[in-house]
Parts: C-alpha cells; structure tokens; sequence
C-alpha cells in the first residue's frame, strides 16, 4: 500500500480514478523560483488527450488543469504544488452491462483479489486517466529539465509490427502516429483501419531518447538511473517491456562489438544508451518500451462473473485501438520525473565542488 | 545519493567493493521466528561463487558468510541482520598497469563523473562482488517466501545467440549454463570455446519464474509489482533489458491474441506473466533479462587515459567470458527481495480480512 | 524537500497555502472497505474550526470538506483519499500594510531564507490553516483505530500561566479552553481576558492521552513509537517542547521511583506513559506538549523590512488570543496518524502469528 | 519493521545487540572527498566510552572501530561506510539468573510482546550499546559540519536534581559529569554518591547547542528541523521529553515576550532556540533533553516472570548510575546526524541560486 508517490527530492503523489470527481497530483520538492501556470500544464495535458489520431476513443474530456497550491504570481514557491482536473465526461452507466464480469487483460480481477472491494466503474485506478496526473507533474519537471538543457522526446517506432526505419523527427507530428518514418507511418495506418474492423486491437514500441543529460546521475546500487527509469516506465499500465540502448539485442554482441570506444572527443558509439554501471556517461539516453494492445476489444472473449462462473464478454464504453501515440507523452513524462529527481539529488551528492 | 538500500518493509543495505576488506548487507525488517544460520546463506553464496562452470574467472573466493547480527539460537529477532564476507583474494596489484586508464563498457568513467574521485582498484562497487550482499539477503527471503508457499527459479534461455527451445528444468543442473535445453547447451559450450580464443566475451537471456505467488501483490500506480521487478533487474550490473510475460512480443499481438481468457479453472493462458495492473493474478510470474558481454576483454580497445589522452587498453585481471550464468542466482535473489517486501506489505493492506 | 509526506503504510502529503485557492490532503494506505464520507471528515474539520471560544480569530471559514477519489459506496476502496477544502475568507488586503515587513516569531523570514521568494500573504504554509489536510487525513485515521478499540483525546492542562489540578474529562465541553478541571477554565477566562486587553497573546500545555493501544507498536530504533509521536507533536508550529509519561520530571526521580513495578494484572503505575524502549507496553500513552504563545499581536514589536532596515510592527489582520483550544484536535490528529501507521506496520512484524 | 534507518540523504542503518559478535553501521550518502580515518571513529567512540566519570559501569570494551568500505586513500569514496566494533565484553552468564524475569523500565517485556521471541541477554538492540553506530556514524557527520562551520555541544545542565546555574563551558571537561557549572558539578557528585549507595540510580537533563547552523535548513511540514530533532532526540534510549528554545517554558510567557525581536544585526533575543515555522533563522539552535534515571537497580523491585507469575528482582550485572554524561555524546551524535541530513538537502532546494 502507499505506491501512489514516486520520487526522491522530486516527490508526486497522484490520486483519481477514471469514473471519479476529479484526478490530480500533488508535486513535492519543486524548487522555487520555477516559471509554471495552468498554460504549462495545458500543452502537456493536450498532447495526452483522446480523440487525437484515429487510434484513440471519442471520449470527449476537456481535460482543463487547475493549480490550487504551490505558486505565487506565475512562479513556484518551493511549497507542494497541487493540480487537480475535474472529470467531467464519465458515463458510468455505459459499463452497468458488465459490472458483473471481469474484463480479460483488465486489472479488475486482481485489484479484487488486492482490496476485496470492487468498483466496477470503468478502470478506476487502472484507468489511462490515471497518467493526467503524472503528465500534470512532468509539465513542471519539464521547465526544470530545460533549464538545465535536458530534452525528452519520445517516438513510436512500431505499431501492428509495422518497424518504422528512418528517425526523421522532424516528420513525426505529420502523422497521427508520431512515428519518425513517414512511409512505415502509411502502413502503420492500413494496419490500424484492419484492425478497427476487427474490433481488435493493437501493441507497438516507443522510444525514449533524452538529451543534454550530464555525466553523474543515477544511485547506484539500488537506485541507478537505468533501473529507476526501468521501474518507472514498466510502472505505466501498458508497457511490458524496457530496454536501455541496445537492451535484448546487446544480449547477442560480443563485448567488443558492445563496448563503446572511448576518444577524446566522447563516446565512439552509443550501444550502453547513456548509462554507465548506473550512471549517466553523458550520451543520449536511449529507452524502448514494449507495449500491448488495448484489452478492451468488441470482440467476444471468454471469462467469468464475480460468482466464478463461466460467462462471455464483448467490452462496448469507448476504448482507443492502441494505447500509442498517446501512451508517448506519458513516457516522455515518467523520464523526465526520474531525471528531474536525480538532477536535484546530484546537487547533494556534488555538495562541495 | 543514499542508493544502497532497497524495499519497504523488507529492507537490505548493501555495502563494500571488491576490493575493500570485505561486502556485506543488513537487512532490517525481517520478521522474527524464521530459521535463518550462515548454513542456509552459504548454500546461495556457493550458487554464485566464480569457478564453476567454464564461463567464470579463475578469481577463488572462500565466500564464507558470517551472521554478525539479528539471529539467536538460530531464528531472527526481529532486529537487524548483519551478515559479512570477507574479501580474501582482492590482488589490487594487477590492476597497477591500468590504472590510470578508462575501461570501455565499465563504470569507472562514469563514478569518476559522478564522485569526482578515482578507486582504479577492480570495479569498486561497481563489481559484480557488489552482489554477494544481494545474494546473501535473499537467502533469508527465500526461506520466508518458501514458508509461504512461494519459489524463484531463474534459467539461461539464451547465450552467445544460441537459444534454448526446451523448457527441461530437471536437466538444467546437468550442464554449466543452468540452460533447460541439453542441446541448447552444448551448443553455448561451443560458443564460449570459440569467444573465449578471440579474447572477447558474452552475453544472453535469463528467464525467471516465480511460482505460488498468490494473486495480490503490488502497490499501484509507482510500486506496481511489475515496475518494482523491472527496476530491481534492471539494477543487476550487466541487466540491459527486462520483460514480463511476453513482454516486446506482446507488441506484435492483437488484443484478442494477448488477453489471457479466464474460466473457473483460472486463466486459460499466461501472455501476461502473471501480472495484470501491477497486481499479481495468481498465475506464475514470467520474467526475462537482456545480459550484456561482459565489458572486460583481452582484445585491444581503444580508450582515453584519467588525462584525457587516447590510449589502448587489453584487460588483464581476472574475468568470466560471461555474466551467464553467475548472475542467474542474482536475478532469483532480486526477484525474491521485491516479492518479500511485497508480501509482507499485503498484510497491512488486508489487515481487517 | 519534500517533507510534506508523513507515514510509512498510512501515508498522508498536505497541500496548499492560508491565503490560496484551497488547502488538502491526498491519504495513500488506507485499507480498503473502511466507512468514510464527507460528514465523518466534517465531524473534526468542525471542531479544528476558528469562531470557538474566546482565544480565537474571527475569520470565519466554512471548510466544507469535499472527496474527490478514493471512496465508492460510501467506503474506502484502497486507492488514494483525495480530500480538498477551499479557502472561502482570504483577505490578502489586510497584509498589504505589512507586504515589506518580517513579523516576529514567524517563519516569514526563514521561508525567505530557504526558498529565496516571498509571499507575503497570510502564513502561507506556515500557516495554521494548512492543518486543515491533517485533521481531515485523521478523521480516516480515527475510524481504523475505532475500529480496532483505540481513542485519542486532547486536554488543556494549563493556559496562560493556570494549571488544571482535576482530570474530569467529562466537563471539558462545558468550557471553551477544553480544560478538564472547570475551575481553573475560570481562571484561564480571566487572564485571556487581561492578554486580550492588553493586545498579547498566551500560550499553554496540551495532554494527550490514548487509550487501547495495543503492545508492541514502534520500530526500534530509529522509528520508536515516542520517536515518531515526538516528531509528528512537534512539527505542529506552535508546538516548542514534547515529553512521553512523566517527562521532565522523570529526570528528577530515582529509578526505583520512575521504574513502573510489573505485576500479572498489568504496570503498577504508568510513569512511562505507555512506552518502553520505543514500543507500546499496553498501558495510556501520555503525552504533553508545551505550546507557545500566538506570535500575530497587536502590541508595537521592533522588526525589520525586507531590505534589512530596522521598522516597528502591529499585526493587525485576525488571529488567535491563544492556539489553545484549536490545536488540541491537531494534536489528537497527529497521535492518531502516527498509531495508525503503526497499527498497520505491525500487521507485516507479525504477519506470521 | 525497518526502522533501522535514519536520513534521507546521509541516511545511516544501525545493527547489533548489546550480547552478539558486534555492532555497527552503514553511512550510506555520505559526499565524496571527506577526510574519514578509523582515528577520527575512536576519537567519538572514546567519548562514550564506559568507565569514565563516576556514573559509569566497570564494563570494560576496547571498542575498536574498523572501517570496512566506503574509504580509498583516508577520504570517502561516495560508496556506503560500514563501520564496524566487535563486542569483547559481554557476559552473558551474568544474566542468566534473570533470563525468566522481566525487568522494570526496560524494553524486554514490549520487545516481547512485539517480536514473539525472547532474548533475555542484556538489552539486546534495547541497550545502549546499539548507540556505539550512531556516534560511529555522526563522526563522519561532524566532518562535514564542521567543514561547513557547524559545531555541536551537549552540557549536563542537571542531574539528580540539581541544576547548573552557570555556562561555563570551558570548565565543563574539569568535571566527570560534562557539567558547564563546577560548582553544580560538586553538588552532583555528594548526589551521585549517595543514590549509589542506595543502589539505585538518576536522571538528568542535557543541553545541547548548534552553533554556526546557516538560516534555511528544514522541510516543511512533516520534517521541519525542530521536529526532525525532537524525533532524534527522543529516540534515545533514556530521553523521556525534548525541548527547543524556551520549549515549556515559552508556555508560561505572552507573545510580546517570546517573540525574539528582530533587528539589522538579527535577533534581539533566541527564545525560539533558532528555528523558525521549522526551519533554521540562523540563531544558534538550543535544544534540552530530559533523561530518565537507569532502570537497572540492585534494589529489589516487583515485576513477573515470562510465564506471567509474581516476582522479585535485583539487578546485578553491571550498569551506570545515571545515563549522563555517556548520553550527551550520543545526543551531539543525533544533532549532527539531522544537520547533515537536512544541510545537503537545502543543496537540492537551492539547486539554482
């Protein structure tokens, strides 16, 4: 029990379920001084929304943020910085058809099993809602990141198996997937409309590069940089997979093929993805995230009612074909709370130099 | 800073290098009345121990396992387990000639960055000795998760890039690789032969399953079970890569081919690797890891000296050709920790049932 | 940073500031299926509120307590309690007099010194308003140790100087200072009478006794159950000195005076005050604290500007004679979240009897 | 459980029974770069030696401390410190008369009652032994502080009832007792003869002063300084009550006099014992501490057997009159460990001035 906070000197605490009053989190160690209003929570909250791409539900939410603690005239004050955003398009009764069953893929049968308590409106805390909160808080990670010259941005590079082979980012916000090849973009989109007809649903692989990251961040051993990161983005409810730099493939390198020269000039090669024995080396952070196709599907699957008893299932409410791309944000968010928080931790540590 | 200590409620610290006197852990919050004497920690000391199997460097330690602390009559207290090993054959001396020079793939570069101090003696904490403290506090969370029903059994699926297609875990003592394929084996034993002439190294894929954990387990959203073993493998030295269930497969399957049915008997499959929200389902727990050669070779690499200069580096020491499959008892012993202190917190969450 | 989290299993973070938007709570760990609604959080936000009894301020708030998650059917469901309360009466214009002005005995300068930002407005979170989230996290709190047969209440034993010679708790409703011995509450009305003439301000000594706890609560040797009491009594602001049992006094007795004899129907006498060696030994835990008096007075007080010249102070603005009676729910407040953490961490110590 | 730790980014974790093979600690967060030698361990640790000062026990231990880890060259690496002192001196046969009798004012019978389990030897992690880790590790803090220009002093300013009147502290090592008032000192010692010869023993009250502490340290509002500081300091074995500034007596005073007036030069006055809404205002902090008299006395007391029957005891074995002056060493120790805690924390908090 109280999982709801993750962070060091950087703390959030996000709270809400998806059918609720509201979702929300409180931000904990912010410095002071930091430039933040409700326009910066906005950008952030708007690339999660739904109804962006044809992968997402039409679930409508305004999603507007609100900030109730914490600043003073357009800047943080050092004090626990509270945002709340009010759920205003929850249709519980379009679940009241299946109250009674556990949805396949759901957490709805383990959260019983966990609590012993069932609240069958939509996913609760398992719900993709869940994730405004930790967005809300990376929207102010973010400003304290740039301050620094850290970046984080996050691209699909598979979706439905299509593999996307360039990295041409600049093309990324020309499709609906965020993907940085535009051709595997086309077929990831014939894939999707095949898919949706199938009242099926689809999985895909994210990367995560963050750049300007120093040399030094990171605990080791228990809390290196690569395993909180690994903790934080195998914590969002879709990812079953993370990898760091070449992560399964370097499995099949020899060490000399693994090993990154060392020149002068830096690195020669970045096959460690930016970490060293736990810390930052000073090159791009490079992340990839499996994750799994939506559970939710129309189509008709086996399972059984909170009796136990044998029962079929076809989900209707309004659910996305494939978590990505909105899935992107929150990754590019889960990054940039783990480094924000050792950022600052790393000031400790280099107290007196 | 103040990374060494992992868990909640079942908490270890380790500390030492591999150099130093001696490595050792303490673990605090171990219930009290468990059977616990340095016989059963040097039963998991032994598993890791280098010298067995033709992967390992020819370093001997007697890795004797000394309880300082916590224990009487041969059952904990309820206080603290101190536990110690001495550092017998730490030879600092053939690491004189390189002393002043970086190891490609190593952390040396990257502690110089983080502390601003240099310990050229061996990998310091970043060794893979670092472990044995991990390895000696797990034995005791073995014997609690055993009392409960619970077992961790990791295997090599994976090596050099020949997998294992059997799943024989009877046979799996029989060859030096801890690999559940016999023919699988045999053909790792050629690889090895043939790297170890080159002077290069290593890596693989380690599978880990644990079986009897009961459905519950977890803390949402930040400590999901999920998200807490992700990060404590992604936390072992040569980890780049982690996945639960089918983890990066996942993403090539539709919803309907990834969601495991359910029916009275439980689910009719397992693509979720017994974790579903963060929550354990009840199904056994399916985790795999992504090893790294092991960045110490004999081959020439180019590297820079503490100077900043180009230079050439050949490793002499002593080192395995691969991680594999010494680290296989280190991910049992990860797994074991994080599924401990998730037990033990699940009392508290249903302490009124 | 970030210390506005308290609790280990039942762990509560408060937010906001006197004279923003609002001020709340989030409480993660609460156990599941425990009966909580916006009348049991109203119940004690009632008795924390200003307009009672003579010593306190006449800014009126109605602090209607509102939940946003964590609650479905009227119970608990395990997932986080999200409780806000707006701020209604924020006359920020009645400190625009003193915008440039350190007030004396108040943390405006040491905020200052810490954050490097000034907010003038009110006490911000140094104000007395921030205990609203606490009372409200404690309602929740109070219903779990009801539950399990465990009481906390406050008394004021001496005000301004007068000391209460009786325990009749059963008349503290009767006065307006929460005392238990009504003649000397006549007393106190008297000399708050005199302060309040005399535009000062008093202070007073609140005992706190809790009834029902169990043996065996606390966590030698860091976090023992005085430890944590002390800490938690002692973060309320008003609060200067902490004693357990006899306290001070028990630095005057012999130790064949102070020990409490054992006998088999339980402790002859209780000088301990319920604790020994950091764990609860099933007697009333007792505690004092020693509240200092209000530091807002209207009398002229020698200070400072913000630009460091010498200036002269009369607070105007509205506050308090004396924190006594207010804070004697905050103190009960924070007894209860302490034990209530406790409670549930000694679910895991003991998990297997 | 786990409560062995204090800190949270010099965080330290003791282990070891007063009757094991040894005690300890692991220093984990400690900076990089700190002149740290077993000299600068026994130079603290001789401090709580027993056998000096008429109060003590004629238990004799060398306490030698061996530094483990953590140290490269005399300076710390940055890795965690692990210190260690074995025990020479414990005769466990002294106890066996009393093995089936609970002691009065001791921890064996709630130590019982929380872990199931017995271990009648000596206090076992209730003793004051276990402190030999704390002041082990605060010599390392003390380093620090000291090189940021904090220094820490404990003074008996009253034992057995008799109080120092003066503060003159250069007189304080000219008397067994660490008392600032030589001719207190005289009247303590006439008081300590003859509670002796009555076997029975005293308690006192110690004053402890932070000098040189920067204005900003402390995090509101769950670990202000002056909370984080009363925890500590309750956590010692025999403290029963924790003042800051004026602490009770601030009660008994009206705003107009406890209120330190503020001026150019800082404050007038230090009745707030140099915190401020939780943080430190630059003052020098002012702490007391009252000390309960040792329980162990050779003068017969009631108390039960484990199986719950009446009984007597006297406690022969070998224990102090009074905990004082051994206590005051352990009392700097708790001081400097949550000043160095909390001064790399403001590190974090004022990341960008």
């Amino acid at each position: 029990m109280a999982g709801n906070t993750l962070g060091g000197l950087f703390r959030i605490t996000t709270w809400g379920e998806s059918h609720g009053e509201a979702v929300g989190v409180v931000i904990d160690g912010a410095p002071a001084g930091i430039p933040f209003t409700e326009g910066h929570v906005q950008a952030w909250l708007d690339r999660r929304k739904p109804g962006k791409g044809k992968t997402s539900t039409s679930r409508k939410e305004p999603d507007q943020a609100k900030i109730l603690s914490g600043t003073f005239d357009g800047k943080t004050t050092g004090t626990p910085v509270s945002i709340m955003v009010a759920n205003k398009d929850a249709r519980s009764s379009s679940y009241a058809d299946i109250m009674d069953l556990y949805r396949p893929g759901h957490g709805d049968i383990t959260y019983d099993a966990k609590y012993g308590i069932r609240d069958y409106r939509g996913g609760g805390r398992a719900s993709a809602r869940e994730t405004v909160g930790r967005v809300a808080a990376a929207a102010l990670a973010h400003e304290i990141l740039n301050a620094a010259g850290i970046s984080v941005r996050a691209a699909t590079v598979e979706l439905g198996g299509v593999r996307a082979q360039a990295r041409d980012y600049a093309s990324m916000a020309e499709n609906p997937y965020l993907c940085p090849d535009a051709e595997a973009a086309e077929a990831m989109d014939a894939r999707v409309d095949e898919v949706r007809r199938q009242g099926d649903s689809l999985g895909g692989v994210v990367e995560i590069i963050a750049d300007g990251v120093p040399a030094g961040l990171g605990e080791p051993v228990f809390e290196k940089l690569d395993a909180a990161l690994a903790g934080a983005l195998m914590g969002i409810g879709a990812v079953k997979g993370v990898e760091i730099g070449d992560g399964f493939e370097a499995a099949r390198l020899t060490g000399s093929e693994n090993n990154d020269p060392i020149t002068p000039e830096g690195f020669a090669s970045n096959h460690a993805g930016g970490v060293l024995a736990g810390i930052s080396s000073g090159a791009p952070l490079v992340m990839r995230v499996g994750v799994k196709p939506i559970p939710s599907i129309t189509r008709e699957q086996a399972t059984i009612n909170t009796k136990g008893e044998p029962a079929t299932i076809r989900t209707r409410g309004r659910h996305d074909v494939a978590a990505i791309p909105r899935v992107n944000v929150v990754c590019e968010a889960m990054v940039a709370l783990v480094l924000v928080d050792h950022f600052l931790r790393q000031r400790a540590v280099a107290w007196n130099r």
